[in-house]
């Protein structure tokens, strides 16, 4: 089968591979329909380092079920699934907990450890009872971007929103203005943010932003962007800020722009050490961080029916589709920025 | 009037000085009947630059109404009160939020800003309407200890167990057996945590600890304590973790002994520059990080009537009563460990 492998940063390539096959009775293996291009696919694209076998990549996929291992018993041969970035047996107590990404039998799809990538034609899905969602049969095509994102992107997002601890009527600010803020503007509008800002520069995004809901942009940079926050929150800054880059510039803004009192949930995986001001301002003024990978798993079945009744359209940050030989050039042009966020059609 | 003044580490005197008077119409005087020495005080009786004019000390008291100012309407002379550490308005968004702390008319006493110190025979406080919680009259000197920790310390460790999110039946850790450890104790205990693993190496703290409510010790340091509590917590670490002292290395014992998904509620004030593991473990563990000064004006009223009907003793923290004129051997005795908490009648 044909499936994708990086090599080091900037090489990245479709290859043949050994079809994916049933390892574990707890194994499914499924057939890719639908994958995508992460942001955080291009931090391994602009930084990994040479590795001689590759790492297969990809962590985000809707496909059918082709095999089932003997202990498999939610799925069956032909069901139509979504699956979240990370795979967990869905019953120890991190599962029942909600944090399905800190499953004591989990991993991580796409990240070079034992489990594969999903910008492939197939997949081998372990621990599949727990780990794969059954969408609705018979879905049309327009819907199936937007449940796509179920797989990672509008569940964190959500994540975000709901670490920051969004509340209906409070203000809100999201940092990025790539997919997952974007889908972090969703989620904010969704539990009611008010004032919701979003800081992010590029025209096209903010104003898919707006449809989603954000009422105000900030679009300088630094000093000036926490001034303008400030402004549009009283002065004190905001209740909720959802941190959706990762890089130490971006931490920096959060941590300058929430209100005493006040949660900064993060998502962007960080690229940086410390949390700025965490001996000082952080602690007086009594300030809250959370947040990490999203257990996209566990938000699956709330954020469902807003999809399947309309009410939010997450599948609109997907402003490119590819098949799957055209991958490296995918990545290239979300690298370049020339894309938001690329679907991958095996 | 007698009032306490440090001018640099461990040259502390007590002094005349200017009797406290009203200076705002928002004043109140309170002649102080019941003080203390803070384990936060010991920070700069240990690394205060030489000040030439000295700092006044003292966050903590209970006292009478002496004078009010014209625009006070819930005191009068000869109110018994119990003073925060913080002064507040009462009335501003941030208070109405729970978070006097951060008012936006507040600041603290004992620190060397506007406001002077508790250690003394009076006291002026700003914003007495807003500052100030009226206590039953009559009450017998047995309760006087309990009630003046209202001031701090219990309000403190119950604001440990607050940000650390205790909840019953599940597992918290309190990392340090001083005064704010020790009500730590108390308030997870009253939370419901099981189990409760105090981290402490003082005999006789650790059986006050033990007649508070924890249920285990760990009298380790570093690695050894971390695979202790890791031991007694199912092997993932506590929910909950209070940290009540404030150096780098509580700190890091903290973030290593937190459960993935839990949360470490921190109160003392930190001598760090950053929380270890934050851009790591912290992240992909999606642990929380909170707390800060307590609000302590604000859960007053929930942990009065506890303190009133005898259900917690947090007064027992108190193992030594001096006069206002042996205050600066009070700080000797504390600093040397010689006491755990010391009461000032002045």
């Amino acid at each position: 089968m044909r499936a994708t492998v990086m090599y080091r940063a900037g090489d990245v390539r479709v290859e043949n591979v050994p079809d994916a096959r049933l390892i574990e009775p707890t194994d499914a293996v499924i057939t890719i329909t639908r994958a995508c291009i992460c942001g955080s696919d291009l931090w391994p694209y602009r930084l990994l380092e040479p590795k001689e076998s590759g790492q297969r990549m990809g962590h985000e996929a809707i496909g059918v079920v082709e095999a089932v291992g003997g202990e498999v018993q939610r799925f069956k041969v032909g069901d139509l699934v979504v699956m979240p970035f990370a795979y967990s047996d869905g019953t120890c107590d991190f599962c029942h907990d909600g944090l399905p990404t800190s499953c004591v039998h989990g991993g991580f799809f796409g990240v070079g450890g034992p489990a594969d990538g999903a910008q492939a034609e197939a997949l081998r899905v372990p621990q599949a009872d727990g780990t794969l969602f059954a969408l609705p049969a018979g879905k049309d095509d327009a819907l199936m971007s937007s449940l796509l994102s179920l797989s990672d992107v509008m569940g964190t997002g959500h994540h975000a929103a709901v670490s920051a601890r969004v509340r209906r009527g409070r203000a809100a600010a999201v940092i990025g203005d790539g997919a997952v803020g974007l889908c972090g503007v969703i989620a904010a509008k969704r539990l009611g943010a008010e004032p919701l800002i979003l800081l992010g520069r590029h025209p096209d995004r903010i104003a898919l932003a707006k449809k989603f809901g954000a009422t105000h942009i900030v679009s300088e940079r630094g000093d000036e962007a926490v001034e303008n926050v400030r402004k549009l929150t009283g002065g004190f800054g905001a209740h909720s800020v959802l941190e959706c880059v990762g890089s130490e510039d971006a931490m920096r803004t959060a941590m300058s722009i929430v209100r005493a009192g006040g949660t900064v949930g993060r998502v962007g995986v960080p690229h940086y050490e410390a949390i700025p001001g965490a001996g000082g301002p952080m602690f007086f003024n009594n300030v809250t961080v959370q947040g990490g990978p999203a257990p996209v798993r566990a938000y699956i079945e709330q954020l469902l029916p807003d999809i399947l009744e309309g009410r939010i359209e997450p599948g609109r940050v997907f402003d490119r589709v590819i098949g799957l030989d055209e991958v490296p050039d995918g990545y290239r042009a979300m690298d370049a920025r020339e894309a938001l966020k690329v679907m991958i059609k095996p």
